[in-house]
């Protein structure tokens, strides 16, 4: 009798689980699926966590939950920290992973492009952590900004710095600019809500650079007519304490401060022994595994890959999905057939992207098909919802949805204060 | 004309919540109501909340927006640390509060009895944040055992020790359980989920000690059931990393240890010139203000009351309330007609009280009538329900125990790691 394959898939994101999924319950695989977390993220809504829309819970899942159907799947919360392609064997640092297969679909992280030393200073968005994080920063500014007397800090207070004019960086203004007209209006005695200032930051010449100029144009029109401010060709050139700094410009002086401009590749695709790009990321084989190593597999953000009709695939979350179920058809066939086969390669299929800039407005561009305004922020909804893994969490956050449109308020405000106090 | 009289109140809980509200809008009155969260938290679902079976959100609820619709509410976000009763101010660190009314409704923190350095061995259950605590680490635990080739780790990984026979370690302790039992039976892979082993403590020779003495049994009987070991008439004596230790009872060894065994009242009692008892708590007058400073009055946990029948008032959520409400009240009166008056005092009227034990399983006491079993355990979800504040959480809450219910899996197990990385 033959031995189970074993393939271990690193990262639980929409890649390692449309992988995992692809491979439940197949025979002669056993997988172990490795995350740093114990939940699925659904990071698209992440900006809503952050901004007290939703609660943290709604949009993650337990990986353990959503693979405990699957008997040949072990889920293990661990953080991979070397891989050793010639021995065949990942490692953290309490276990050490011998695999047959591979599959790196670890992600990114937030990327200060060299300027490491700004991490300090502003706030990522890439986990529920950092979530808790940018709301507690925000509403916490708030809850001074109402105490001080000293009107320079409750202008710092009320201000937020947003570097990064993609979705998360447009989604996150669009956020703010709608928590301060609408549901926090009613809510200080002492400070005028009315004089928030959220700032957003792109060196580039337009903002939501992947959608066309014309939808650009309308996205940035929207948000200053919500009060927004939007800063366009000027780099960042230094971040201090509060501060933004640019060559060319005054420095823009905010008590919250995210970034938004950028993010790299995990740093686990430099132990592969093949070249990364700028971005971290490794160019893939039309199957998406590596030269050199048949038997390693990436998906999602740890790749720069252009499919076989020539099409770039771009960091999106039905990328990710797509190239994991790739990737697990390809260790089926592989694992129960072994020898030369004729490789299928991967092909992409363009799902459209989608970014929402505040109440009842967004953009939505699938090839030559354009949508803006209510109609595109219908849609925005309806494809989130329908993405969302999970009834209970589409229910939820559904629920939590409609509140928020009727009673005109969105989110519970909550945050808590520990992180600050100590 | 006369000026507005000013109110202090310290403390957004149940009493301080209930007082501000019979003040809001009445003329004359300027109220400030201080707290160092920006939520009010409905303590008696926390548990839940630790357990995983409900959000934060779904318990909380940001004070401005409780107290929106009242004009002469200011809510400030400020740790008060000092009172001086002779010059009628309280301080935080950033600002002074003067008062013409101060009501001192700051809660209860938990109490080690003097051994506060068993505080850095074990949770204590007080906050979202303490909540957040628990659920980090019994679910992290889990992970880690489920990670761990070392069989004597993973038995200590996957035990949990709580001290204190009163509702929330019986609550816990039936939570934990169920857990095990139903949600997390499929999850695993390499540990055997029935290993769970959930051991409560109490130093009295019963559980739930204000019921009766059948319902204590009748709990202890259906924990048992349930594989929740009951430890009677032990006295932790010290307390080491992993390990509560005992006079005359081998150790019990257990990752997660959580503190339910006693409350003291906030320390700010101190600083009132007053005497206060063994649990830091003031004895109050017939109207709750104190000996020698009849503008200063105090509800909920930080008093020590009994009133004009003779009841004990006991330290729970409809007690606080009432205390809060009678507040108001009073300070109406007082500040409208100031003079001697005829003082009604305040009378507490007793609603019960009751534990949920696990699935269909609760206790209930109220008066002469007691209940057990399948009805009382909706009793004590339909009043729970009912006096949750705010709509939206009611229904979120409902939802997600109807899910559970119907699912026979409680809750979304979700739980963020930075804690323990850093």
């Amino acid at each position: 009798m033959e031995e189970n394959k074993r393939v271990l898939i690193i990262g639980g994101g929409f890649a390692g689980l449309a992988c995992a999924k692809k491979m439940a319950n197949k025979p002669g695989l056993d997988v172990t699926l490795v995350d740093r977390e114990n939940h699925h993220l659904f990071q698209p809504l992440l900006y809503q966590v952050a901004t007290a829309a939703l609660a943290a819970p709604d949009i993650a899942r337990s990986l353990r939950q959503l693979m405990c159907y699957a008997a040949n799947v072990t889920v293990l919360m661990d953080t991979i920290e070397k891989i050793n392609p010639e021995i065949q064997q990942a490692s953290s640092k309490r276990r050490c992973y011998d695999y047959d297969y591979l599959v790196l679909a670890a992600g990114a992280q937030t990327s200060y492009f060299g300027n490491d030393d700004w991490a300090k200073y502003t706030l990522g968005l890439k986990s529920l952590d950092d979530a808790a994080d940018v709301r507690r920063c925000f509403f916490g500014a708030l809850e001074r900004a109402e105490l001080t007397d000293d009107l320079e800090e409750r202008k710092r207070l009320m201000t937020i710095g947003i570097v990064g004019g993609g979705p998360t960086g447009i989604e996150l203004a669009g956020a703010y600019s709608d928590l301060a007209r609408r549901a926090l209006k009613t809510n200080f005695r002492r400070l005028n809500i009315n004089d928030l200032r959220v700032v957003v930051v792109q060196s580039g010449d337009r903002i939501l650079k992947p959608f066309d100029v014309d939808q650009s144009e309308y996205a940035k029109a929207r948000l200053e007519k919500s009060g927004v401010e939007v800063v366009l060709g000027h780099r960042v050139t230094g971040v201090e304490k509060h501060t933004l700094l640019f060559d060319n410009r005054e420095p823009i002086k905010a008590e919250t401060l995210i970034w938004a401009a950028g993010v790299t590749a995990s740093p686990l695709t430099k132990m592969l022994g093949v070249e990364t790009d700028r971005g971290g990321r490794v160019e893939t084989k039309p199957d998406l595994s590596i030269t050199d190593h048949a038997h390693i597999f990436l998906a999602g953000d740890v790749t720069n890959h252009s499919d076989a009709k020539g099409v770039s695939v771009p960091g999106l979350a039905p990328a990710a999905s797509q190239m994991g179920s790739y990737i697990g058809d390809r260790i089926i066939t592989l694992s129960s057939a072994p020898g030369e086969h004729i490789v299928e390669p991967f092909i992409y299929l363009d799902k459209g992207m989608m970014a929402i800039i505040g109440k009842s407005a967004a953009v939505v561009k699938l090839g030559s098909i354009k949508m803006r305004g209510l109609l595109a922020w219908i849609a925005w909804l309806v494809i989130h919802l329908l993405f969302l893994i999970g009834f209970r969490n589409k229910l939820s956050v559904l629920l939590q949805w409609a509140w928020a449109y009727i009673k005109d308020k969105p989110g519970a405000r909550v945050f808590t204060a520990r992180s600050s106090q100590r």
